[in-house]
């Protein structure tokens, strides 16, 4: 498309959102942004893409698409500890829907100035429904949060509750229904499912503790398993110490555990931290962690069966080619 | 996907690309790239999405394709006169094809290598065949090009040939044949929509001559008047200066020049120069330009006709949505 029409629709739908940082030399409406990068630190950049019908169900509601769109990024900057500062959009669109511009927009709009991140450049083009968000953060080369980290010994934590979002998807694709589950508990794990909080201020606030991290995209197993053989150990867990949410406490203990392990979208943060940093992590995140093991030699992530043997745990996440 | 897959896809496919440059703290395999910004530079982005149907046809040569995706972004970097640095890629497959993959991966790394810039993130998803690359360059802020520079009395200038892409596309889209063309000729035209050159060196020398610039891929009608409006200028032009390949002076000049102007994808630049600075475009760029017109106080962009009368030009390029 030309850039006149592709810019009118930008500053028609996305205007609120390109026009809140000073670093921005240049926003849209040129051949390239000009962004000024602070002395110090680092960029961090990460791009994810969304498919309808892949990553999104058709009638997802467009303010919630707005949101997770862009929530997806800003949990791979929580992950590395990183600042949000800048993001494009290439959106691709089967027609020009202004309903849906507008829900779309605004979905991203609330969450860009919540985390003060700011949209400088985009694309959009006419074919099937695809969302490609790149976000770009800062953080000290140093201080910046990896998968390699982790040492024999160090605890593993994650944030918040997992296996939420992965029982709103299994309750839509399978029809799956608890009988335990009221109106509100499934409203809240469709809202887990489709506005998740990626965990940025937690992740800042993880630099100089945690020895790694990762945010748990793709469910904890798989998302572990990177930290683990990026760094060349193991880990043991503690099942019943697995987070679970209100909701998910209610139903079967087999399934609430094989959701919160396996079952992906729930965009927390699982880290690592050595035992002399675990007073320092309980002064600046009390609350919002739960320990669920240790960092191990072994090959692979074990936990303790019935008869209090260690056994592997297997099976990995969502994967789009299998 | 899981990171594992999207990982191994890019390691086995893109690994040339992966590792060229010591400004990549940390490349392909975390939640994020960490990327060094030279001190005394900004940043500058672009991304921009080619959609199978919509921006290529399905039949393309995939090594083509892989070049053609990167090579319109760095011609975005070179509209600003940037220096390129790295690039992250969104793909989206509808099936793993190796031998795609293969092709699409080989063109993408020998323009990759021609230009060192690297691949430090990306997503590889299932869907509808669509790739998106995020460009990211170097540039003195002082210095880089922008549209809005221009002003009365600079002269107006192109790169190499124009229409060349816009004929190609023609003749495949409705069977337009010439008989003056050869297959050498259509060969070439051919090329030149399939693997465009980007004109990144040239857009460099044009840093502290040109007073704005653009990259011609909406057609230089399109373009050109992004740079007037933004300016705050018009233009006026001697269509008679249009630059031409050999080809394409062999079909009718009615033909010819409705390429020239209206027909996009030619990745040229245009961009003015202050009469103060022609020398030094001629010592830096000779050969390599055609000056085509002046920047003018008129509201639009005027020629001649043949009765010695200013018209103004309209049509636009193309357009997605229209």
């Amino acid at each position: 498309m030309t850039v006149l029409s592709e810019f009118s629709l930008i500053k028609q739908f996305f205007a609120d959102m390109t026009s809140s940082r000073d670093d921005v030399l240049l926003g849209i409406g040129d051949d390239c942004a000009l962004l000024q990068c602070p002395a110090d630190h680092v960029i961090a950049v990460s791009i994810d893409t969304l498919v309808e019908g892949v990553h999104f169900f058709t009638d997802v509601d467009p303010t919630s698409l707005g949101h997770k769109s862009l929530a997806v990024g800003l949990s791979d900057l929580a992950a590395m500890g990183a600042i949000p500062a800048w993001f494009t959009l290439a959106l691709t669109l089967p027609e020009v829907n202004e309903t849906w511009l507008q829900g779309f927009s605004q979905g991203l709009a609330e969450l860009a100035s919540k985390h003060n991140i700011q949209l400088v450049g985009g694309d959009t083009t006419r074919g099937p429904l695809t969302i490609s968000i790149q976000v770009h953060g800062f953080v000290e080369a140093e201080k910046a949060l990896q998968r390699n980290g982790a040492k024999v010994g160090d605890k593993v934590y994650v944030t918040g509750s997992l296996g939420d979002a992965g029982a709103a998807l299994r309750s839509r694709l399978d029809n799956w229904v608890d009988e335990h589950l009221n109106d509100e508990d499934m409203s809240f794990l469709q809202q887990r499912l489709e506005k998740p909080t990626p965990r940025v201020e937690l992740g800042q606030q993880l630099r100089g503790i945690a020895s790694s991290a990762i945010d748990i995209s793709d469910g904890l197993l798989a998302d572990l398993s990177h930290i683990t053989s990026k760094s060349g150990v193991g880990a043991r867990l503690d099942l019943a110490k697995l987070p679970l949410s209100t909701a998910l406490e209610k139903v079967a203990r087999t399934t609430s555990e094989a959701l919160a392990l396996k079952s992906g979208d729930d965009y927390e943060l699982c880290f690592t931290v050595p035992p002399s940093h675990v007073a320092e992590l309980e002064q600046a995140l009390a609350g919002y962690y739960t320990e669920i093991g240790v960092i191990s030699s072994d090959d692979g992530i074990y936990t303790l069966d019935d008869d209090n043997e260690w056994i592997k745990l297997t099976g990995t996440g969502y994967d789009h080619f299998k």
